[in-house]
């Protein structure tokens, strides 16, 4: 049927303990854990209710996990993706009793299925297709054995995660300034991720080295990612943490009080082009109108090296409403035009180096950037 | 007892009408009028209920003044001198009866009372100023007579201020692209001055003339003026407005949409410099980067030549709590530290010109400046 063989045929669930969960970061539960073994349950840490309230969100059923993901309860390229194989792995579990064929085709509908609750998550129909992959991959005729593939490979996706930001936070700790500040903006942060974050990984392994220094967190409209999350998880580590509004970072890299931004991305293009949440274009700019460096921290499986440069990088557009208002008030005239682009772009050479969990790209080109893919 | 003669010896207050407001701009009731001739009292357009509602605030005690303009019912430089102007008035009428000496005496008593409603505002203390020296110059023996000149210069003063601006739309309006868009932060509209505002001024101009465009408008975070006053004064004079998020300015200005910025400023130093509302300098790199003109719009009050440069241009910072919330719901951490730098400063080399009731600034430099004060 298929060509393609099992990326990890040693992976196996006895070797996995009943719980799995990355490392809690700072005074954070982590964003995701199964718990239970063969019959447990997914958790995902409720972001929809931060920073008022951490509760946990318990996913018994596909329709649970479609439901936290659409709802954005986690949210974040790299979590989305590993809720989702969690995902499989519970709407798989309904047809565990069947033959190889069964199980297959009802493993199609779930994926189907979970691909809807966000369906411009580019990381969510990888993840499902990672799934589907290991499952047609697996030699065993028996849905059983094959379920108990699937939640190995979940597992094995958690940790990698997990170990792809550390390795970011290790490789980036160094451009930390001790006694210094940092700006970054959005929420590349433990929250979007399995633990440490991109952009915010460097910061906690700094962290834990008994680095000091100040992160000046912008709020990040329309959706405050950096107000509810960013400034949230740091502070929560126990950092030094200034909020400001996005309009002010200018001010901010022209004063002196930071020495580097650190900023996520949601897709790095060949060239080393870099999408990101709207306003980073903004931040790269007077950065470099001050000489301050501008560091981009992504996993590898940020970059899409189909893309040739960023103009070929789509750019969602938003509902109105989140710009005429936020919570709950209406703040301009109701029938208002906007316009709400999700993300922009920040042409490579405005990039001083791309963080990678294989090392340090710079300076950022094709060239540098292919180089990370031999 | 003082040098200086009546800067306008002529003015009487039988050449005014009972009634003095600036022409209405756009659907909306004008900012600041005087309504019922000497028992008269001062109207207010209640910007903090705007863009829910229009209402007037009504005058009657130099208290009621007070409260107006600490409310922000009044708000922008040149309005609150203006409505401090009346606020003059009223509370020098209670003196009307006495001679010379107890009328100058309580009118000073009145100005102290009045700076306090916004200390930092600097057109207040200027407008109390100018009333003062008015009075003392008038030669009048009694308070009555006094106070028909204070009455008769506050008029003077909303329409200097008003053709002021008229004459900023006119020396404006070319730089508006017909079939084009323009880009503007904060509020610097007919809200914030007695009509036509500084920075739209070349807008309402351009519209009278049939000319078609469209208005970016910064929403301006933390208060929101764009999204509450600009969007909803231009909107209500017809125009074709998009708002959006202030991390918005630079994709915008990347992809051609708009071929002009336009911003007021509070203050403009000798050299050009330009200190206006958080966010303008983020703009203003953008608009360099991608090779849009950035015109600052403002009259020769806003000038301060006693300044050399932008660095001697004090920035107030704000209470934190606009950065932790403002839509009426907490967004941050409730203790989180912030930084709420009000203005930034603009250097002169990104300003395009400086367009000012005398004409236009171009290039913006020391000489240039020097030359509207000649």
């Amino acid at each position: 049927m298929t060509t393609i063989s099992d990326p990890n045929p040693t992976v196996r669930l006895e070797d996995f303990p009943a719980d799995v969960a990355a490392p809690a970061v700072g005074q954070l539960p982590p964003t995701i854990a199964w718990r239970g073994g063969e019959r447990g349950l997914l958790e995902l840490l409720d972001q929809t209710l931060l920073p008022g309230k951490s509760a946990i969100r318990s996913c018994r059923t596909k329709e649970d996990v479609w439901q936290g993901i659409r709802d954005l309860a986690v949210r974040g390229a790299p979590a989305i993706g590993v809720a989702a194989a969690y995902g499989v792995v519970i709407g798989a579990r309904a047809a565990i009793e069947q033959a190889r064929e069964g199980f297959l085709k009802n493993l199609d509908d779930v994926g189907n299925y979970l691909r809807t609750s966000r369906p411009t998550a580019v990381n969510l129909g990888w993840a499902v297709d990672r799934m589907t992959r290991v499952a047609r991959d697996a030699a065993s005729p028996d849905g059983a054995s094959i379920w108990r593939r699937l939640l190995a490979e979940a597992h094995v996706m958690l940790r990698e995660d997990a170990a792809a930001c550390r390795k970011i936070g290790e490789h980036g700790a160094a451009i930390i300034p001790d006694g210094g500040g940092v700006l970054t903006h959005c929420n590349a942060g433990a929250l979007a991720t399995v633990a440490y974050g991109t952009a915010t990984a460097p910061m906690y392994v700094a962290h834990e080295q008994g680095r000091k220094f100040r992160v000046f967190v912008d709020e990040t409209r329309p959706l405050l990612q950096g107000s509810r999350l960013t400034a949230f998880e740091l502070a929560a580590a126990g950092m030094d943490v200034v909020l400001q509004c996005d309009s002010a970072a200018a001010s901010l890299l022209r004063s002196g009080a930071a020495q580097a931004v650190i900023v996520g991305a949601d897709r790095i293009a060949a060239n080393g082009d870099v999408a990101n949440k709207i306003g980073t274009y903004s931040v790269a700019l007077a950065a470099h109108r001050h000489s301050v460096p501008f560091y981009v921290a992504a996993p590898r499986s940020t970059f899409d090296l189909t893309l040739p440069s960023g103009d070929a990088i789509p750019i969602e557009e938003r509902a109105a409403d989140e710009v005429r208002g936020g919570f709950g008030a209406l703040t301009a005239p109701a029938q208002i035009a906007c316009r709400n682009p999700a993300f922009d772009v920040t042409p490579a050479e405005l990039v001083t180096a791309i963080i990678t969990e294989v090392g340090i790209v710079k300076p950022v080109s094709r060239e540098s950037v292919a180089r990370i893919f031999d």
